[in-house]
Parts: structure tokens; sequence; C-alpha cells
């Protein structure tokens, strides 16, 4: 980088509580402002241009390759332009309790050399080892005793916030648990004596004409209250809270629904932009047997406004159960 | 309309719990889906379309004239695809406390005849009657004792969930306190024996030059902790909770900052979409004196994506203070 930016803080908004990531550096992404302008530049994620991204963290090959060159199936790099400061800093300014140094990893993992497959397209055995990538760099990035959570991110289409095409996913190792995460975790504390929440919404779900589509393993469902149209859950059929600890089965029965729910809704919805990511219990060692680790799935089909920002509730003109047989019906 | 839409539920996220208002009535308004395919049609907030609104609720005028016919300043009608149903439907479904109907009114406040003043452009007096329109009608729906929160909302451009062009409020008074709500208050009401976090944050802003603008009774600041670039907050500076207790000099003051840093914003961002939302007490009669009432926008020139959806966080690239020092120079 040619410009030295300030370190990334992250900051307590006083009327939510909420943190925000003040990133300068990620401002210079592509698809950012000025830079938007620009010509088409070479795909820094296609076999090739591997010098066109910070050096590789991760691969996965099949035969013995340089370092930084090309051969690999998957290939996981810092991201370019990070929201996050992997050398930890720490804090330079006096005061309170309301910025704290934004200390992180964020990573990319690219899905694989091919520039336009997508996740839905994707043969199983090479989706399959892409959930593997998942779970490894999850366990590799939650053993940092300085990371509290780890989220994992797909963004796809531009629409959804995705600055580069090729198909890829991010991962944010965070120094804190967000407050999606935790308020999650209180619901399902709370609740724990009466059983586990998502459990008996997989059961609602199927009573309820909302099932999606289950394998042996998992179960891809709309969810009672949508917040947008065609919203999907993705659950593991065995309850547990712990991303790390799923098996190579549920892994493999994950990328089957992912394929199946994501070529559907390519098909229903013309390839939908979309905003994907894994919820998972806290790194802290400890394993929150109460929570149930899922994937959560939003379309972009409708622009969220000042309604949804004013009251943190959503407007859905579509009925969850007619979202499910929509996408139910063209599954087969 | 022709087709019967079923009554609109609010139904509660069991991860988050949260709202969304299932309401399909809400599909087929301008710019949703098939519509926006549509040729375009004449403007229904334009003088002489009066009949493509349902019949209006409140008018400012100069002159005696036909009810919904021309000859208004300011004009209020219920929106035609309505979130909220105003007849209050009772609950037709058993079990749970997951679903309520979604009973409640929602308002569109069109501001002036001309289809295409922005409240930027707006003159102080009829920016100021427009703000006396938006406290009218907060009081009058605060009075419905099914009411518990009235929410103020300007959508600006089409990338910030504005339907139609024409500008206009839209007004939603709701069943229920919203999450947003919510937490303010319980944020508020924690800190108040330090004092109020508001007029903290007003006092902070002038310290560390985040402060945008201030007149004799209202300031514009960025927030320390800014969600994307260039939030601001229009606080009066005189603390109450309470919107509809505002007098005229405060709705004037409030009218002037709004024009001036949405004139600022205009001509730094090249006329930006954005989202203003005013929150206030809910409407339970009580005071609320711990907290303060205030306006928030979000200019809509970054893409939210996965990783907001995923944490409940922000990342902004750009950093607060310098925020406030562009909409400062440019306003001069």
């Amino acid at each position: 980088m040619e410009k030295k930016d300030i370190d990334p803080q992250l900051r307590r908004n006083l009327l939510t509580g909420g943190w925000t990531i003040v990133a300068p550096a990620r401002s210079r992404r592509p698809g950012v402002g000025e830079e938007a302008r620009r010509v088409k530049s070479p795909c820094p994620f296609c076999p090739g241009n591997e010098r066109l991204t910070p050096p590789e963290v991760w691969v996965e090959s099949e035969a013995p390759r340089p370092k930084d060159g090309p051969g690999w199936n998957i290939r996981v790099v810092p991201n370019l332009y990070p929201a996050l400061d992997a050398s930890f800093p720490p804090r330079t300014w006096k005061g309170g309790r309301r910025a704290l140094p934004a200390g992180g990893f964020h990573e990319v993992i690219i899905h694989s050399p091919r520039h336009d497959l997508s996740l839905s397209r994707m043969d199983p055995g090479p989706a399959h080892r892409l959930m593997r990538a998942y779970r490894l760099r999850y366990r590799a990035l939650c053993r940092d005793p300085r990371v509290k959570q780890v989220l994992i991110i797909l963004n796809h289409g531009r629409e959804a916030g995705a600055s580069l095409e090729h198909p890829h996913t991010q991962v944010f190792a965070l120094p804190l648990v967000p407050r999606a995460v935790r308020e999650e975790l209180a619901r399902f504390r709370r609740a724990a004596t009466r059983g586990c929440l998502l459990c008996a919404a997989v059961e609602e779900a199927r009573r309820e004409g909302r099932m999606v589509l289950e394998n042996g393993t998992f179960a891809a469902l709309v969810p009672f209250a949508s917040r947008q149209p065609y919203e999907t859950w993705f659950v593991p059929l065995r309850h547990g809270g712990d991303f790390s600890r799923a098996g190579d089965a549920e892994l493999r029965g994950m990328a089957d629904v992912l394929r199946r729910v994501l070529g559907g809704m390519a098909d229903l919805l013309d390839d939908p932009p979309y905003n994907l990511w894994l919820h998972s219990a806290p790194c802290d060692g400890s394993e929150h047997a109460y929570y149930h680790w899922h994937l959560e799935l939003i379309p972009r089909l409708a622009i969220t406004a000042g309604f949804e920002l004013a009251s943190g509730m959503f407007i859905n003109p579509l009925p969850p159960e007619e979202a499910a047989q929509g996408i139910r019906g063209i599954i087969g």
C-alpha cells in the first residue's frame, strides 16, 4: 500500500450500543468511490494473477506448486483492503470504553480457479472441499486467543456488496462478539430449559410448509419471520453450537443443500444477488451447548429503506410460506 | 385495490427477537417486481392527480378548496400500499406470542405541489411549515391508544428506497415500540444518572471537530461511531424526549439545519440518496424525561453487505472527523 492509513478503530454507537469499524483502508478497494470509474482491471483471484493479492495463507492443490503461483483449487489470502488490523495494534488514545483498536484478521477464500463458477454450480466434490476450507480457516483463526468470534460471509453479486466477481468468501476474525451473535446467544440461553430454538424451528418449518429441502444431515427452511423475500436458513440437523466440531458428513450435507437451494434461487429469481453468512458460538473454548450453529441467507431483491434503519424491523411483502413453495417447486 | 390480500402480520424472528411486518399489499407498489417494468405512470403526488391517492387526511392550503382537489401546499394521505392495517384487525389465528396483527397507520406527507423540490431547496417558510405538519401528524397519531410509536421517515432517491420521486415523508404509527427505539430508551435510562447521552454527544462533537452546524435551537453533528460515511444527527439543543412538545422555534431551527446540511450534502456528494428518520419517545403519555428526541440521517453511498447482516456492526471507511469537515467546508 502506498498511502499509510490511520489504524482502524472499533467505535461504539452511543444510541444503539453497536460497533462500527472505522477502516480507512477499505475506501481504496475496487468499486468504491473513484476506483469504480476505472477501466476494468485484471481479476486478482484468477490463476496467473496471484501476485495481485497478499501472499497466500493456505491453498488446496493436487500437486506441489510454487507458493503464490497457479495450480491451486482453493486459495486463501488476507484481504488486500482489510477492515481489521492483523498486527493487533495497541490502543494509542486515551479515555473511555467508546473505542478499541480494530485488531483482527480479514481473509478471502477463493472458491476455485474459475472466474465464473458460482457455488450453486460447483460439483459436489469441490463444494464439499470448499466447506472443509471454511472449517479449516474457522478452526485456525479461532485458535488465536485475541480472536473472540469468526464470521464466514459470502456476498454474491454487486448489489449484495461483492466488489469482485470471482466467487469468494470472506472470513472476519473479530476481537469481540458482535451484537448479532450476542443477541442469538442470549435468546438461546433463555429458551434452553424448553429446548433448542432452532431444533424447534426445523420441526415447525416441516409442519407449516416452510421446509425447502432436507438431506440426512442438513435442512434448508424459510423462517417464520423472514426479513426479506426468500430469506433461507441452513441448519445442521444434529444440535451443536460450534461449527469447528462439524463432521465431514455434515459438511457434505451443507454443501448439498447450499448448492441445490442456491441453484433453485438462481433459476427462480434470475441469479439474484445475496448475502450468506455462518453463525457459530464465540471462540472462547467453551462448548456453548445451548446454541445451534447455522447459516442465514438473504437475497437482495428489495432495497431496505428508512423504515428498517429507523425501527430495526423489516417489511416483507412475500409470505414466507409462498417463498418456500416457490423454491421447492423449482428444485423439484 | 382489486385483489384481497391476507391481513398483514407482525412476526417475531426467533434468532434476533426482532419483528418483520409480512405485508403482501406492499408488493404491488410502484417500482416493485413487475410494476417496475411498466411504462412511467402519472405522479400521484402532483396537483391534479389527487384521485390517484386514497382520500386526504389533512392539507395545508391558503384558500378554501374542494377536498382531494388541487390548491394545497402540503397534503397528507394514507399510503396506497400500506404496511399496516388501519382497521386494526383482531388476531385470527391461534397460539403463541410469535405473531400479532399488524394494525397501525401508514401515511404519506407530500412536501409541496412541486414534483422536483427537494427539502434541501425549499424556502425557509415552507420548510418550517413542513416540520409543523410532521408535528401535527405525530401528535394526531400518538393520540390513538392503539398506537405505541410513531416514526417519521424521509427516503430520498431510488437507491434509498423511495418508490416515488415527488418529495414526500412517510409516517408509521406502530402497535409496538420497535427495537431500535427500545434499545435507545434502555441506554438513555441506564446512563441517566450521569446525564443525557445526547446532550453529552453535542458537547463532544464541538470538542472533537464533528459539529457540522449549529443555530440557536438545533445542532447537526457527525456521530463518533458513524455507521456510514456522512451519517449525521440532528439534535434539538433543549433536552426533551417527546417530539410532540417541540416548540415552533425548535421546528424553525430544525428546518434550518436540515435544509442547510442537506443542501451541503447535495453539493458535496452530487445529490446522494439518503434515509432520514425521527426518533422520539413512545406514545404512552409518559414524558420519558431521560430521553432526547432527534433525527438521524444516513446517505446511501455504500452497499451494506453480509458483514452488517452477520454482525449487526458496520464498516465505515471515512473517519467521522473528515466527514464533518467536508460538509462544514461546503456549507461555508
